[in-house]
């Protein structure tokens, strides 16, 4: 396993620093425990009313494998050795009034920002994928009109680079970011 | 001051468990260097083809006094003592392609997640809030038409709960959050 670090000017939180979209997977197991802690990190993050928006979908075993069949080619090739997928769904209107919640999708990316430095925290990969049909998912798990589907997810516990074909061995490391200065108005 | 910790049924990252929209700050300054390290933190969040959506407007002096008028009255009470305000904007399109980002917001989201937390280790209090207007702020700080507007947050150390009114002291403590089996489909 290669351990990467970013380049930061300043120091940051460690799993900030080694939190990368990582494809290189064991296939071990995860505890349930393990799970549960995981949605319950995101479930602590703040949201407009206290809404909550966010919901997830923990696919393991027939689930998962319905799942993966979402994914595009290339990110089942390395998906593929994920123990368990996560769908991230969002509540689209407030549910003390039935109106359209503007900050949604933000709450529930903030939500997931959590789950994942927790995720980091206990040794584990969870790499966020838009790289998926969001019809098929919602005909394969019959995912309710109220709800936007964020992301899918795959988790499991970093494993040997060797594991990725060429291609996925020369784009799994840290990608680069902008400047804070071109992030600043 | 006063320290709350949340009650969750797995133990998670101690900035998790500590973090809360508290409305106690100290008008006490922060170092441009801490305020460089959170953008930092957030900018480190994965994002869809790595568009890095998120922007941000640090407010001090003059700025921040316009940025206050744009808060309701009620934030505006405790608000007040924060030396500085942020603003949240988010990239709508792809820089690549100019279409639609349908993921900017849920990235931005993610991004102020790493944010808080970072801002949290380094013993501030990040407070996210919806209440204030979007048309002002677009006015008062010609926003291009491009970015969406997150939302303001309040920074600073935190301070006396005794500085709080009654009616903001009685809200000053984490919010309860649903049990984790009402999150998962």
């Amino acid at each position: 396993m290669i351990k990467h670090k970013r380049h930061t000017r300043h120091e940051l939180m460690p799993e900030i620093m080694t939190r990368y979209a990582n494809r290189a997977l064991k296939k071990d197991p995860i505890a349930g425990e393990t799970l549960e802690a995981l949605v319950e990190a995101a479930a602590q993050a703040p949201s407009c009313f206290n809404e909550q928006p966010w919901r997830f979908l923990i696919a393991q075993g027939e689930r998962r494998d319905r799942l993966m069949a979402t994914l595009t080619p290339q990110n089942q090739e390395w998906a593929v050795r994920a123990p368990v997928l996560i769908v991230v769904l969002s509540k689209k209107d407030f549910s003390y009034n039935g109106k359209s919640n503007y900050w949604h999708m933000a709450d529930t990316g903030c939500a997931t920002g959590f789950m994942m430095l927790e995720a980091e925290r206990r040794g584990l990969t969870y790499h966020p994928m838009a790289g998926f049909s969001r019809v098929s998912v919602e005909e394969a798990f019959s995912i309710p009109e109220d709800l936007a589907i964020i992301h899918v997810a795959a988790l499991g516990y970093p494993g040997d680079f060797e594991s990725l074909s060429e291609k996925h061995q020369a784009r799994n490391h840290p990608q680069p970011r902008k400047l804070i200065d071109e992030l600043l108005l």
